[in-house]
This record gives structure tokens, sequence and C-alpha cells, in this order.
């Protein structure tokens, strides 16, 4: 008997639109997201979490506070610490795997229409 | 200014002796821990958490009760749920990406002559 790991590569081809995080897998009450990431998203902070981000493919650039920013490429992580601004950005589409608490919103306390459904799984 | 991310492959290349996984970032209290596998681990459980397996490299197997097992191949996700026993087995050399609660020690409530030094950051 075989259990099913999770693929990341087949589940992002069930993802077309950009900046809506789909909910892969849950651990404890943290949850795996995979999301496709294209263009400028908005500037915004977690108040209450840190939050990870790991490149699956293409770069990805996060703006932070005082002129400072991250470039990510494939396979690099980086984690925006709880309650700092940070804005995404992806001049080319990347696909990214975010892992954070259960009931986090994408655009934090900013809302907007960006704001993704939360809790959408694929 | 540019803040630094953190390259999964550049991390594994420090890391040598299988078995004996390394913090590379944390995320509240939980942790990314890279981990090279050779071999056969022993079944273990982690009696308080569910315990995430994404292989970077290779090819992992883990053994799970009632002859139930899961193959991760590279870029797969694995969430073993808390207390459940299980058992990885490499047959050849796979790199990993873990994530699970700081203070997680690699043999659960086993112990042994594989239990790794816990909370050693590379």
């Amino acid at each position: 008997m075989s259990a099913t790991p999770i693929n990341l590569a087949a589940k992002l081809a069930q993802i077309e639109q950009p900046w809506s995080p789909r909910v892969i897998a849950e651990l404890n009450d943290y949850q795996f997201k995979l999301a496709r990431l294209d263009g400028e998203f908005i500037w915004h902070a977690h108040e209450h979490t840190d939050e990870a981000f790991l490149v699956i493919s293409g770069r990805l650039r996060i703006e932070l506070p005082d002129d400072q920013q991250v470039e990510l490429g494939e396979g690099e992580l980086y984690v925006v610490p709880k309650g700092v601004l940070h804005r995404p950005i992806a001049e080319h589409p990347c696909e990214v795997l975010l892992i954070e608490p259960r009931g986090v919103v994408n655009t934090g306390d900013e809302g907007g229409e960006l704001t993704a459904a939360n809790d959408v799984w694929i």
C-alpha cells in the first residue's frame, strides 16, 4: 500500500491566477501554500507571524523597509519577520511555496483588490 | 542594501554527515532543517508534532504503519502526522528539507546512536 506524496510541480500546474495562494498541506496549525506571482504586489505586513517564501521556479524580489530588498532565485528561502512591511515583486512570473500559520491573509492588514480567498485547497 | 536569502544547495554543500539535520532558518517557533539521508533510519514517532519532509534531491522512501509507505522524489512533500511511527529509508543518498517545531529530536522518543545533536545551525 502506498501513501501519496504531494508533487509541487503537479499542484502548481493547477494554479492559473497569480497572487492566489492555494493550500497543499498542513503541519500542525501551519499551512504550505503554493502561489504563482506575477508583477508587483502591495506593501503589507503580518502583525502576528513570520512568513516563509521558498522560490520553486523563477525569481522573486521582496522589497523591505529602509530601501532593503532580498532577491530570491530557485531553491532560495527567506523568512519575513513578524510585523515587517514587505512588498513581493516578480518581474517575470515565478512560483513560490509559502509556509505560515493557518488563517494568514495574503495582504496582511492592508486589504484591497489583491486580497485572495483564504484556505483554498488544491 | 540587500538582505541575503538562504540558498538550499549552498547550505547542503556544508553538510557531510548523514542523518544530522542542520537548522537554516526559523519561522516563529518552527525550524527549517536540511539533512542528507543515506541508508535506513530507525522506526520512531514524534508524539507532539507533525513533521514535514520536502525532498530537494534524490529519492526518499518513508515506511509507515500497516505496511504503508510513501515514495518521495525531488520536489515532493509529505507530512508525517503527529504520533505516527515512520522509518525514512534512502536507498541512495538524498537531500531533504525538514520543517517542524524547534526542539524536535530526529529519533523522536526512540533515542539510540542515530540521535543527532539538536538545534545545530549552518
